[in-house]
């Protein structure tokens, strides 16, 4: 006999974790909306409209830019996959779970992988690479603009600077940047680059935008071997997104629906206004967590605003207390992923999450549970800092 | 200056093409539930209840039975790359558009590859896989149950015997038939199938059911070199989707929603009454287009009930026609791929769409268009042979 289970019925979450992130009420709207065909006349004028956005947010004049239809994560490996052949040298910059991955996906595309390490939490300095680009030769650098599994914000301009000097491409990961920080393509330089819809866009996870330069794409047009991947195949993609409309996948029409609602919003707020709301939000809730000593694992100079990921006081059980934030408060933040497991949180502060009442209210929950938790500090003392840091900015 | 375009606002369409196909009201409310995280344990427990619905449509015990995060195409180069690897034999049939691409996805996992062809339209006898199998010894065969260019419905059965007598593992595309035909992974003895939410299960396009028998599970477990892809590696994606729920990419919630309540749907309404249903519409259909001397491109004993593909009458312009279709009456239906594009049109039952109202309206505009169109047949015979169908079962 069959068994069906109850309806979908989700409990309303407040997404402060790693992404997904809260969702705009529009864009879940968008989402719902009637399906029409991959080839609809007004499937491709919204395919259009959406590669538009994406150079907007993207900040690039780069012809090849669209989603890829899965996460963030095939995104990644579409860039890299398709810059790379087998034999090619790559160099990565490893500072964090995302960096690795990186690094994994290029040796699985049969490069030749250098990694480039620094401890988690720091960022690279553009010195770091000259000797790996003066060694390896690579056609490619790849590295992580945010580290989502560290908070940790990268600079890229120097870093191209010195990529180019030396022939080599760059592939950036903008997965929980765009949106939330400036990602500057053009005047970066940036020949390839990819992002998730569920960090900093406030819309559900399932697409991953990308662009590509002229040169990557002359590169990649330019290959002797195929892409291992037919799915992600850049080549065959070109022909969908550009002019000729040539099918290749049913592409996902609803989350199609829900990004264009997401970049939408983005550019009616402005992508400069979007940035300084992540930033003053970060600012609050940073006062608040020092209040309540709990420190950042990224120095002050590079800490993402929309990822904020601290140390768990001493004493306080990790997966317990995030268990009590998401059930007495229906909040969700991360935990740390690999050397950071058990030890750290992550807290989102990405797009539609980034609000002053979300901030207020984990301040709130968190004073609360650490004191039941025997957690000693200054009872108040983060939501006055909060409160402090938005009186100075007039809000 | 940024340029923001309208708002999402898509024409009401009646999505009777090769997919998407119309999607069911309760599965659009699904998609547009409140997002959660994808370690949320509700979510998790969403996840544990699709499986085993999807096992029950697949009518399989496999445990690994999941959705690729990704369309149809990312399930079928998912199950391609993994149980290929460089250097193996693998014999694809190959019988219209989906075929050629699961042998050009073989080669790209470094399969030699073996195609075994018929003529579009027509399906293979076991027969014909005799040689193919004496002479490469493949590892794997390949071939599509229901061909979605031609409308073609290919017997699994004696061929899967052969195959697996052979020592051979037998992957199936089951993209457009589940949902709508039989799709017996267990008593057919498939070891790896994938398929599509976007056909007979109503749902958006997004996600890719799959399942794997418990030889393919070995067999990819122990595989000498790594799978090309890291998004698609189902060693990996099996630990996400096991019980140790290991973090491996950022799972595409809200379709997830979507798809579980397209099952529900599935279930509800009873497998073999959903297979009844695409059957009685299909043969009112077929009824109606024989009335306007339209010709099925496959023979009556292999022709799918969810796709019917049809040859353009002669003196009849297929892009202008299906233009007005789209135009005049809201109906999508598909032109042909390949050497059947300009001369076939695919006329999807599929799911939601599988009504009587809409062959009655696919049928009332087809007399409209082609009486205007200069095309000569008996006004009214095909509706009152879609008529007749019904009433001889007694609806």
């Amino acid at each position: 006999m069959s068994s069906i289970p109850a309806g979908v019925n989700p409990p309303l979450r407040i997404l402060m974790g790693p992404g997904p992130s809260d969702v705009h009420p529009r864009v879940l709207a968008a989402l719902a909306r009637p399906t029409v065909g991959h080839l609809d006349p007004y499937y491709l004028q919204l395919m259009d409209q959406m590669q538009g956005m994406l150079r907007q947010v993207f900040r690039t004049q780069n012809e090849l830019t669209f989603a890829v239809s899965g996460t963030g994560s095939a995104g990644q490996e579409a860039t890299v996959m398709n810059l790379v052949e087998p034999g090619d040298a790559v160099v990565v910059g490893v500072n964090g779970v995302f960096g690795g991955r990186l690094a994994e996906m290029a040796r699985r595309a049969g490069a030749e992988v250098t990694c480039v390490k620094r401890p988690w939490g720091e960022v690279f300095a553009a010195d770091d690479f000259k000797d790996a680009l003066a060694s390896a030769q690579p056609k490619v650098v790849a590295l992580v603009l945010a580290e989502t599994s560290t908070g940790a914000w990268q600079p890229i301009e120097e870093i191209s600077q010195l990529v180019h000097d030396a022939g080599a491409m760059l592939l950036v990961d903008a997965v929980t940047a765009l949106g939330g920080i400036p990602v500057e393509v053009d005047r970066w330089n940036i020949d390839a680059v990819y992002a998730g819809t569920q960090k900093c866009l406030s819309c559900p996870p399932g697409l991953a935008p990308v662009s590509f330069s002229a040169r990557a794409v002359k590169t990649i047009m330019n290959r002797k071997t195929k892409v291992h991947s037919w799915y992600l195949d850049v080549s065959l993609l070109a022909s969908y997104w550009g002019e000729d409309r040539v099918y290749h996948h049913t592409a996902p029409i609803n989350m199609t629906y829900a990004l264009h609602e997401a970049l939408r919003l983005v550019l009616e707020e402005g992508l400069d206004e979007c940035f300084a709301r992540h930033k003053l939000h970060h600012e609050a809730l940073a006062a608040g967590l020092d209040a309540l000593n709990i420190p950042y694992t990224a120095e002050p100079e590079c800490r993402l605003p929309q990822l904020n990921a601290v140390r768990v006081p001493d004493g306080i059980h990790d997966a317990r207390l995030r268990r009590r934030l998401l059930e007495e408060f229906g909040i969700e933040i991360g935990g740390g992923l690999g050397d950071f497991q058990g030890k750290v949180w992550r807290i989102g502060l990405m797009g539609h999450a980034a609000r002053s009442k979300n901030v207020l209210l984990l301040l709130g929950a968190l004073e609360q549970l650490l004191a039941e938790e025997g957690y000693l500090f200054d009872h108040g003392a983060s939501i006055a800092a909060a409160n402090q840091r938005w009186s100075q900015a007039g809000q």
